[in-house]
């Protein structure tokens, strides 16, 4: 292999890929990055077995070829490189790297000693707008569990129901539901959020459409010129949908930065007690307030204005409030439940398709 | 106690004081601020015995008295709250606290539990320009011993010589020398450095002059509104003057941003060897190249032009090249060094006041 590419193509390809590579996997080639030339373009990828992520880039190729070189040393090395032409050239299992004033040689293994990529031979294709996903999965990942005990719920639910498609995510102590698009397809997929992580971060905000192509055991996102391929999760996810109420005793209207700020002030004196807080809707002066007791180091009330349409107390965990309200976009917020055992829904004002439920918390 | 401040003054003083109060100490109340009225001002100060920083804001007192609150939670709590006015009330050991929308009660402790905080009674006192002192420290601090088994090395040394006020500071692996002012004083204390830190962070970048009074045991720094005491380190500084080279066989003159990138791309390639690189000057070619090897992972050499008037190589530690340059403001630098076994001396050029020493590795 002998090669030339710019340090910018380079350095953005290894960011892309090298983070899958991973040195605490039982199979020390996995903390390699795979470079090879594909026609007149280079091939950047890594995988943990798991997930692939592929990067291609421009390239005036001399000679082709491959290798594979560490992931960590590579990536830093080549993003301390100052702009401009690099020279790569394989020697054997050495990767020559000259630039301008550099000169370096990283030692590598063969490419045929890197685990085949995962693939996906037969599947449906859609494609839907790069934007709205990420928004989605951005705003349902953090409901996502990270107990591996139940490895259905460290996923995200991607289904589609009468025309449109749903993320959905719930560690079982609250949940997050969004919209994203209209499509005319049968999808049913629970991916995991550690490979949405990496897609959330390979997706340039600057792109389109998001090309997908997906199996009963695979999904792959190809994105401009990152290609994503990751297993699904197996298994039936719950069927959330009846837990969220439809109809409310309590309901409030109040200004996000209102409720956020009240919020955390609030969990401040709820360290000692896992964040419990609650919140009381007052409808003859039209507060919300929210109280935390730490009887140790004291306690806070803290309320705001609002629109009260029911009367009621809840409560609830504020690190839960305090993540769902920092997923939404919009100036104001509904809160609504029904008692103090009933799920706490959290949701934009006036706008359907996002939903937040959180459970509440003995008081 | 019965006062109002503001959020933004209340908020800078817990800022100034409260990293000094901690938890980990075996008494509990040195977790907590001590907050006391002084004539028509709030005193804020919080001490762990070896260090006390006291921060005086303007205050409208209705009723004198004091407390002391867990500096954490106070900390957060304030800096959470909008700008405006703050009512602070106390009652026996609860400290109420109420701005516009915000109600809380911290539960406190007598301020008669709180330890005295250590004072100077006499000593010399004298003053230097704040930010001749602030730059000299931060250029020095970085070259103090981390290990307590070696206690005076884990200071700043501050004296006289000749009419000059120093501070140098030495691991015994590398040093930092700087010249700070004139002052005809005889001065020779050994500060802590995580008393210096303390004092960096507290000084304002705005402040003209520091005043400083200083016995044999402890300093007090003086600074607008704050004021840092501390115990000095007990016994004599190493004579280190005699460890710095006069004349040299092997210089170089080179940018500072070339030496940084050459070090730092060759110190990936250094993990393996402790940081370990080689420097060479070479007069033919007129420029200094820096190489690394690790065994495992490959090697490096970079290299960039510079002025050479002696040919030589010496093998050190990257960290503390990079450490030396990046406390050096200048654009160019010499590094000067007799031989492999000899110590590297490291200065802006033309500049005379700034040094850095760096011992050598074997090679």
């Amino acid at each position: 292999m002998k090669l030339q590419v710019t340090q910018e193509n380079l350095n953005k390809a290894l960011n892309n890929v090298a983070r899958v590579a991973s040195g605490r996997n039982a199979l020390p080639i996995l903390s390699n990055v795979l470079i090879k030339t594909v026609n007149n373009r280079v091939c950047v990828s890594a995988t943990n077995l798991n997930i692939a992520i592929t990067h291609y880039i421009g390239s005036k190729v001399t000679q082709k070829g491959s290798i594979t070189v560490p992931a960590r040393l590579t990536q830093d090395f080549i993003s301390s490189l100052p702009q401009g032409v690099i020279n790569l050239e394989v020697d054997e299992t050495k990767l020559h790297i000259t630039a301008e004033k550099y000169n370096s040689t990283i030692n590598g293994a063969p490419a045929e000693d890197y685990p085949i990529m995962p693939a996906i031979k037969d599947g449906q294709k859609w494609k839907i707008p790069a934007k709205d996903l990420k928004k989605a999965l951005n705003q349902t990942i953090i409901a996502a569990s990270s107990d591996e005990a139940r490895p259905i719920l460290t996923g995200i639910y991607l289904y589609t129901n009468k025309g449109n498609l749903y993320a959905a995510a719930t560690d079982s102590y609250r949940l997050a539901e969004r919209k994203i698009t209209k499509l005319d397809k049968k999808i049913n997929l629970v991916i995991p959020a550690s490979s949405i992580q990496d897609l959330l971060r390979i997706v340039p905000d600057t792109t389109d459409d998001i090309t997908i192509i997906s199996d009963d055991q695979q999904i792959l996102f190809s994105v401009s010129d990152s290609e994503l391929v990751t297993r699904l999760i197996e298994g039936v996810y719950p069927q959330y949908q009846q837990l969220i109420p439809k109809e409310f005793k309590s309901q409030a209207t109040i200004d996000r930065s209102d409720f956020i700020n009240i919020t955390k002030v609030s969990s401040l004196f709820a360290r000692e007690s896992a964040g419990s807080v609650t919140i009381e809707l007052d409808q003859a002066s039209n507060k919300v307030s929210i109280q935390s007791v730490a009887s140790q180091l004291g306690e806070n009330t803290a309320e705001a204005e609002a629109e009260i349409t029911g009367a009621g107390k809840i409560t609830l965990n504020s690190r839960y409030i305090l993540d769902a309200l920092g997923s939404i976009e919009e100036d104001r917020i509904n809160i609504s439940f029904n008692g103090k055992l009933e799920p706490c829904v959290i949701r934009p004002a006036g706008i359907s398709g996002h939903t937040h439920v959180v459970m509440p918390l003995k008081s």
